[in-house]
C-alpha cells in the first residue's frame, strides 16, 4: 500500500471479519470528512429538479450512459424513458483487479473490482413507484433484466445484485426515483448459506414456502406466475417475497409476458403500501440464487423501524408487526 | 393460538428464517399501527422533563424498580444515582415459557420468554455519556455487572444481553440517557458463530487481534487492564472494540479496580468522539462469549450512514471510512 498511486486513488477493499464469516466493503471517501455526513444529508434532500443530475435535459451530469430506452434523441440527450450509467462515486470500480484471497492469514482481504450501476427510472423528478403506472414499471424491469445479462457475463463477476432504495430513511442518497446494480467478484454470503440449503434440502424450499404461505394466510396476492406473500419470519414491518409460482432459478430468463405479470404485482403491492403507509421509505432487492435450482426472488422491506444495539449485537430482528397481521392489514384497505 | 387470552395478551415470538439459520423477534404491540409510527417519533422526541419517565421524580411512571444505587430515599423515591425497572414495553416477558422448538418442521418456533430491563443512567435529564464524569460512568458499569451476574442467574436463561441506542436515529425511542439488559432463552447465533471461532482456534483469536492492531495502528488508548481498537473489518465509520488486554472470558468477574480503568477507557472514547463527531448517535453492546475462553469485550458503532439495500441483501456492509483513517483522526483530535 505504499505506492504513489495512493494519493490519487484509495482502493476499495473487501474485508473478512475473521469472527462471523462476515464481509465488508471499505469504500475509502476522499475528502468525506465527519462533519460532511449530516450537512450533506440536509443539502441532498433539498435537491431539486435544476440540480439533479438524474432529471431529463441534465444529463451532463452523470457519467456518460451505458444504456437507455428511448421514444428519441441520442444518448446523453433527452428523450429517455430508463436511463443507466456508472455511480459517479462507485462502491467498486470496474478497472482495479483482484489481488489475492489468503488463506493462512486470519483476516483475508479481496481489493474491490466490480461494477456499479444507476438506474434512473423515470425523466421525472417527482414521479415515483408509488405514481408510476404499470407500463413504467414494466420498463424498469426490462432494463433490470438486460443489464442484469450483460453484468453477469463480465470478466471476473461472480454476482449481479439489483437494488433500490426509496427515500433518505431507507438510505437513498438523491429523491429522484433510481435502482442500482451492482456486480461483484464474490457470492455474498447470504446467498452462498441459501445455496447450501437449497442444494441439502429433499424438496424445493420454495415450492415449501409458497405452500405454507397459503396455509398460515400469509398470501397478498397471486396472478398466473406470480405470488406475494409475507415471510413467515419476516424481519420488518409489512415485508414482502415476491417470486414465480414454479421452479425458475434465473431471472434473466423471464420473457416478456412474465414482465407484465411482474409489473402487475409490483404496481399493485405499492398501491397497497400507499393506501396503508402512505409514501413510506422502503428498500427491495432481487435475490437470485446462482445455483440451477429454486426460485429468484424480490424482497420487499419498508423501512419503519431503526435496527439498534440488539440487532447489531445478536444478529436477531425485532419485528412489531407479525407477518399474519400485515397481511390482514393490507388485503383488507381499499 | 384459537384461545380467549389472545385478546389480552400477544405472545412473543422467536421466529427462523429458514434459509438463512437467522432469528427473528416478533413482539406483537397491540394497539400500535402502521401510522403511528412516524406521529410517535416526534412526539416522543419533544418529551421533556416533566413527562419524562426515567426522570427522578417521575419514579411512578415506570414499573417499580428492580435495583439501583442511592445516597438517600426508598426504592421507587428520588434519592439515585442509577436506577434499574423493567421495560414498560418488553421484546420478552418473564412469564411466558418455552414451548418447543420443533426439528422436523422446516420453520422452528420457540414462544419468546425472558428478561427485558433499563438502566436509568442518571437523574438528569440533560446529561449524557458524552458530559459524565468518569465516576458517573463507572457506577453504570457497575450496576453493568451487578444485573447481568442477577440476570444470568436466572431460570431457561442461556445469555444475557447489555446494549445501549443514543439518540433517535440510533433508535433510541426516548432522550433520557439509559441502557437495556435483554436476557434471553437462546444464544444469539453472532455469538454461536464467535465460540465455533474461538473452539477451532490454536491461538486466542482475541490476542492475535490486538498485536494486529498494534501492527496496523488501530489501536486508539491503551491502560494497564483495557485497550480500544479499530477492528480490522470495521462495519461502521470510527466503530471501536474494547477489550481486557488478557484473557478474560467473564465480563461479570471484573473487579473494582479494573471497573475504574474501564470506566477511564469509556470516558476517554466518548471525549474523543465528541470533539470529532459532535453528539453523535451511537449503539453499543457488550459482547460476552459464553465459553471459557477469549475476552469479553465491548463495541461501539457511532450511526453515521443508513445501511440500505445492498446490506440488507447481501449481508456485506459498506463502510466509507477506513479504521486506519478513523484512528488517525480519533488520535489527532485535542
Amino acid at each position: 500500500m505504499a505506492t504513489n498511486c495512493i494519493k490519487f486513488f484509495q482502493m476499495s477493499e473487501f474485508r473478512k471479519d475473521p469472527l462471523h464469516n462476515k464481509w465488508v466493503l471499505i469504500v475509502p471517501t476522499r475528502g468525506k470528512r465527519p462533519h460532511a455526513f449530516s450537512s450533506e444529508e440536509v443539502s441532498e434532500e433539498k435537491k431539486s429538479k435544476k440540480n439533479c443530475p438524474f432529471c431529463e435535459g441534465n444529463e451532463f451530469m452523470t457519467p456518460p450512459e451505458t444504456d437507455s430506452f428511448r421514444n428519441t434523441g441520442k444518448p446523453d440527450k433527452p428523450g429517455w424513458q430508463v436511463r443507466v450509467f456508472p455511480n459517479k462515486y462507485p462502491a467498486l470500480n470496474g478497472e482495479i483487479k483482484i489481488k489475492s484471497a489468503s488463506a493462512d492469514k486470519i483476516p483475508d482481504i479481496v481489493e474491490g473490482y466490480g461494477h456499479h450501476e444507476i438506474i434512473a427510472e423515470t425523466p421525472s423528478h417527482k414521479k415515483d413507484i408509488y405514481s408510476m403506472k404499470q407500463e413504467e414499471i414494466f420498463l424498469i424491469l426490462k432494463m433490470y433484466r438486460k443489464r442484469y445479462k450483460i453484468l453477469k457475463r463480465k470478466k471476473d463477476i461472480k454476482s449481479v445484485f439489483i437494488f433500490k432504495n426509496h427515500g433518505r430513511a431507507a438510505g437513498a442518497s438523491l429523491p429522484h426515483s433510481h435502482s442500482q446494480i451492482l456486480a461483484l467478484p464474490i457470492i455474498p454470503l447470504f446467498i452462498e448459506e441459501e445455496n447450501k440449503v437449497i442444494k441439502k434440502a429433499k424438496r424445493c424450499i420454495y415450492c415449501y414456502l409458497i405452500k405454507e404461505a397459503f396455509e398460515d394466510k400469509r398470501v397478498l396476492l397471486e396472478n398466473s406466475n406470480f405470488i406475494a406473500l409475507a415471510p413467515y419470519a419476516s424481519e420488518y414491518p409489512y415485508q414482502l417475497l415476491v417470486l414465480p409460482k414454479k421452479h425458475q432459478p434465473f431471472f434473466e430468463e423471464i420473457d416478456e409476458k412474465q414482465l407484465i405479470l411482474l409489473s402487475d404485482v409490483i404496481k399493485e403491492i405499492f398501491s397497497r403500501y400507499n393506501k396503508l403507509l402512505g409514501n413510506t421509505p422502503f428498500n427491495y432487492f432481487f435475490n437470485t440464487p446462482s445455483l440451477n435450482k429454486g426460485h429468484w426472488n424480490i424482497q420487499i422491506m419498508p423501512k419503519l423501524i431503526i435496527p439498534a444495539g440488539f440487532e447489531k449485537g445478536t444478529g436477531i430482528s425485532i419485528n412489531p408487526i407479525p407477518p399474519e397481521d400485515a397481511i390482514r392489514e393490507l388485503k383488507r384497505i381499499k
